[in-house]
Formats: structure tokens, sequence, C-alpha cells
């Protein structure tokens, strides 16, 4: 083992993937030092994990509620960017939710960190200009997503040549539901994944399918992947996160129980694979059968007008992030129904004036745009 | 690709998987030349296969019968040692059925010869010396059986480090057979494999669950993994033909539709992976569900008795190979049952006393004495 002591900057420290990722390193004592915290309004919950944790930095966004007593001795209030490119990170772990992770990930890329990229936002926003401030500052992005880890772990030590990519989707709660079923969806209906626990987001955007389109941008992006090698499967049991043909027919998948620690831990040791025996294991006898279904496309409007907005490029994706972002929002809330998200964010798109290799401002822009827009979608 | 033509001989071209190899050599005209071919009594296709590859040197069990003229020009009748360790082969194809091969496989390792390892029942027989002259001799040994170049595959561009190995197994034709009905198998229903096309000994060899206990001591010898490490599951589909698991938890599957012509492919370019259109690909929506059951032991005696013999190790496998194959030539002459067969293994090997660390003159005695106390079973 490098005894090198691993710097990590946590974006996101409070959300789920936050947390699970301070989880796997409470595992590993002395292989890690936490540099930086960043959270959003969860001041307390940041407070406990600096306490913890002693971080040099923090960064939150309502810093004026931190106590300074509160604070490890030492530990300074920065923003964001100020935690993602700390001369003593090695690493950033960007778990962010939604756009609010996309300075902080380019201010973590430009400053040439390894990034290990739960936050997929950022990337299905503006894909091209992530991936180039990625090559021009020699910055790795690590996937931390189960299914772009498996594709990732899938093409480990293998010729990049590929035939195609299968990314496997739960299918989310309604897999079963009529159309008029899903009509009346409750939020607390959609926050109940059958298979992952996960922030609200996420959940959603898995019931909805979003999520999967947004996976399917994300690898797109980080896989070098053109579109028609990238297909979704449905998977119910959530074991088989993707698979990877390769040119000569033989195909790989990766398998491990829905388990988020899985793929935070593999990127915090890559290219090492350490042992955690809090991890669950998968256990093929008790599992018994691993099912595929064809993805019934009219049953998830979100996943087709992602894909479509992927494959248009130009600032389509950053309208589709913002547009769902306020739709999510807005179902969470009880302001539209389970169907309209979709109908939100295709209306939203539709209204779009792209614009061709978008900068920071443009990006930012855009959205702001989208986001008024989504606003005010005429219900 | 390199441009280089690569030298092959084929031990057992005229078997199963010796056509098999020359097929996909017809799928990539200008890769491969065949410099030679050995076989065994099927002369005929023998001397078709030379008018069609134009071997430099053939061999045969019964070289008198080969009709001078029947040889393409220049082409000489050698032992199959000779085929094997010719100059111009860069690779052996090593696919004889059972204990024929060792000879060939020891001096294809003693000239250095890349081999890609069909025949499982030298490295059964003699696991020891077969690696210790491979190691010896800087000769690599890639495994051309499906489990194995599964797992082969799977470990590719990992850590060595792994928790373990997990081999599919059919369950053969007889999976759900009661004890009474195993009794009057013939040889016809035994020969009906549900998912493989093979040779006759491997496919009742296979039926026996031998074979599988063959996959293991193979496997055990060829990644170096300690027994504990190897288990096997029931998946009667034959599509996962293994996963390994590695240190962190994550597994690693490889899949394809059963089908020699992939693994023998694989090893044939391997480190390169080429497209081939004549081989099926994994549809998984197709396919529906992947399963999996666990081995009955009691059902299927012969997998035991072989991993205890593997186990043992010294001269007790050589016993198990050769009095499998004498029970499995009897079983197929109809001179005894199918469930006797296991018996038969198991009273030879309990009248044998080991020999440590056998070179290939004990492995012959050992063998020879297996196979007359075979024939000599108080029935």
């Amino acid at each position: 083992m490098d005894s090198k002591v691993k710097g990590l900057a946590i974006l996101g420290s409070t959300g789920s993937v936050g947390r699970q990722t301070l989880d796997v390193i409470r595992s590993f004592p002395g292989e890690f030092e936490v540099v930086g915290l960043a959270a959003g309004y969860n001041v307390e919950l940041l407070a406990q994990q600096a306490k913890e944790f002693h971080p040099k930095v923090l960064s939150c966004q309502e810093p004026e509620k931190v106590l300074a007593s509160s604070l490890p001795p030492g530990c300074q209030m920065v923003s964001h960017e100020e935690v993602a490119s700390h001369p003593d990170v090695d690493m950033v772990v960007a778990a962010s939710v939604g756009k609010a992770g996309l300075r902080p990930l380019m201010a973590a890329l430009q400053a040439g960190k390894a990034v290990a990229l739960a936050n997929k936002e950022p990337i299905v926003m503006a894909g091209e200009m992530v991936m180039a401030a990625a090559k021009r500052n020699g910055a790795a992005i690590l996937p931390v997503d189960s299914e772009p880890s498996a594709i990732w772990q899938c093409l480990r030590g293998e010729d990049k040549e590929l035939s195609r990519v299968m990314i496997t989707a739960s299918g989310g709660p309604f897999r079963k539901r009529t159309p008029d079923q899903l009509a009346t969806v409750t939020p607390e209906e959609a926050l109940k994944h059958p298979t992952w626990s996960m922030g609200k987001k996420i959940t959603i955007d898995s019931a909805t399918l979003m999520n999967k389109g947004f996976e399917v941008i994300e690898s797109h992006w980080l896989f070098d992947l053109p579109w028609e090698k990238i297909d979704v499967v449905v998977h119910p049991q959530s074991i088989i996160h993707a698979m990877v043909e390769f040119t000569d027919g033989s195909v790989k998948a990766q398998l491990s129980p829905p388990d988020m620690r899985m793929p935070i831990q593999y990127a915090l040791f890559y290219p090492q694979r350490v042992k955690n025996g809090a991890l669950p294991h998968f256990n093929p006898v008790e599992t018994g059968a691993l099912t595929f279904e064809e993805l019934d496309v009219d049953r998830y409007p979100c996943f087709q007008i992602a894909l479509e907005a992927g494959r248009k490029g130009l600032t389509y994706p950053a309208v589709l992030s913002a547009a769902d972002e306020v739709a999510v929002e807005l179902f969470l809330d009880g302001a539209i129904g389970f169907t309209a998200i979709p109908n939100l964010v295709e209306w939203v798109l539709s209204k779009h004036n792209p614009i061709s290799s978008p900068d920071m401002e443009n990006i930012l822009e855009v959205d702001d745009w989208a986001r008024s827009m989504a606003y005010a979608w005429p219900r």
C-alpha cells in the first residue's frame, strides 16, 4: 500500500454520496486526510463532520450560520472553489447535487486535481467544456456513479476498441404502473427506490429515468463513446451495473450488490483494490436470477428527451439539466405532477436557441434562462 | 494489426476444438500459417485439412494409412512432438483428447512455444510438471476452455489479488434426474449436452461433472489459485462462463453465447481482440434471465472425487484422469452404466500408492497402472 496519505476534498459532504464517502474513509484510518469539506445548507452536519475529520478548509452556502466556536482549530471558511483547489488536496470527491457543482468542479480540474465524480449534472450540462479542462490540465476524472464505474472497471486492461456498452437500469419504482397510475404518483412514492438508497434529486431522476439519460450522456463524455454504442437495458436487481461488449463479441460485466460505497472506494483507491469487510458481497445462488427487459421508452419520456438533448449537443444539455432540476423541485413541492416533469423539460428545450462551444459564462446564462422558463411553464 | 503471420501447430486438428480452430483461421486469411497438424485416427479428415492448409508437417497415430499422394508438396509425416516443436511454430493449439496430449504438450513447452491449451487432461494429470516446464522455458499457457478463458479475461489488467473465482456449470443434461433415472442413462442421452457441442469424451465428462472438477484443477494450476478460492455454481444458460471477485468485493463476469470459437479466437489473437462476424452475440433481453443454483454434489459424485484427488495432489490426479478416460470409454461401449463411472474411478484411486513430485516417467507409469486397474474393476 502506498505510504502517502491521500489528501481529499469532499464537495457535497452532507449529501448521500458525501456521507458514504466519509464512511469509506472511516474504514481506512491513516489512508486519507480530509483536507476540505463543502456542503450546501446542512450546517449542523457539516460542523459535526468538521469536528470528526479536522479539515483545513470548510465551505457552505450560509457560512454566517457556522459558529466560529464549532470549527476545529486552524480551520478556515472559504469558497467551494477554494476547497476544491486547496494545495494539499490530491483528489476531489465531487458529490454536490445539480448545477451547484459546476464551478467547484472546474476549479478542481483547473488546479489539476484528480476528481472522483459523483455529481453528474456538470458533465451533462457542459460535457465538452469539462472534458477539455480535464485534458488541458492533465486532471483525471474517475467516475463514482455505479454504472460509469462499472464501464470503467470492465475497460480496465482492455483495448479501448469496443463494440458497445450496456448500461443497466432498475426501471425505478414505477416499472409496472399504467400511464394513468403514473399521473397520480406522489413525491413519497417516487422517493422509494426499489434497489438504491440515494439523495432526493437523483431518486426522482431515477423514477423518471432522466438519471439513466444523464448516465448515457456522462458515459459518452467520460469514455469518448459514440451515442450508437451506448445501450440501456432494464435489470431490476441492480446487480450488474454495466456490461461492455468488445469487438470479438466477448462481454464483460461488473456486478456488486447496490451500494454506493463500492464505486466510491474503487475511485478513492484506484488502481488498487482493497478489502473492505463492510461492503456486501454478491451471492449468485441467493440472488437466483439476473433478469433483463427491454426499456419501454413510452413509459419513460424523460429518457428519450435526455438522449435527444445529448445527441443535439450545443447548449441543449445545459437546458435539459436546468429544466429538470426545477421540474424535480416543483414535483417535490407538490406544485406539478409526476408526468408533468417530461412535459415541462421538453417545453423549455423547445424554446431554446442553442450556442455552440459554450464557455462557462454561456453555460450559466443558459442555465439561468432555462430555470426562469421552467418556472414560467404554462401548466 | 501485427504484420507478422503467426505460425500454428494444431494438435488434435480433427477433433471438435481442432476443427473449430481451423474455422477461426478461415475467418482471418493472412493472419496465420498452419505449420503443422496432428491427429489421432481420422486420417481422411487430416488429409483433407492438409490439402486445404498446406502444413509443412503432419502427424497421426497410423501414418502408414496416409497415402503419400494425398500429402501437399514438401509436407512430411513426423511425430506429434515434432509438430509441436517445429521451428516455424509460434503457437501450439493443444486440442488432443485425454492423455495422448501430454508428450506433445511437454515438447511444445520445452521448445518455448506459446500454448493455447484446450486439452485439459495433461494439466490435470501433471499440473506441477507442466507448469514447471512452462516457467522454465518461458512458455505461456493460454487457456482455450471457456471457463478458464473467462477467468483469464476477467483478470486482465487487474491486480492478481482476488478473493474468489466462480466457475459456472450448466449442470449437464441430467440436472433434473432422480438417482434411479441416472442409473439407466444411455450413451446417446449422455452425449446430448444442453448448451455445448463438443467431443464425446468431454461431453460425458460434462454430464458427470468430472469435467467441472477438471476445470477446478486446471484453474488451480493456471492461475495459481488456492483450492478454497475456487467455487462452482450451476448456471444452466452457459452464458456467464466464470466470475472473479476481487478483494474489494467487486465481481467481474465474462459472458458470451456458448461457442468454443470465442475462447479459441481470444487465445489465438491475445492480447488483441478482433472482430469476427461469424460469432454469436449475447443479447440480454432475448436471454431474459441468467439463473444460478447451488451445485448438488450428491448428484455429481465425480465432481467431489475430482476435487479430492486435486487437493491431495501427488499422482492422484494422474490416476483420476486415467481411470476416468477408461470409465468413459467403457460407458460409451455399453460395458458399464452411467453411475458406475464414479464408482470405478473412486475404486482405482483407493488402490493407489502415490508418488511425490512425479516426473514424466512416473506419470506415465501411474497412468498405465491406473488404466489396467480400471479395466480390472470388479463390476
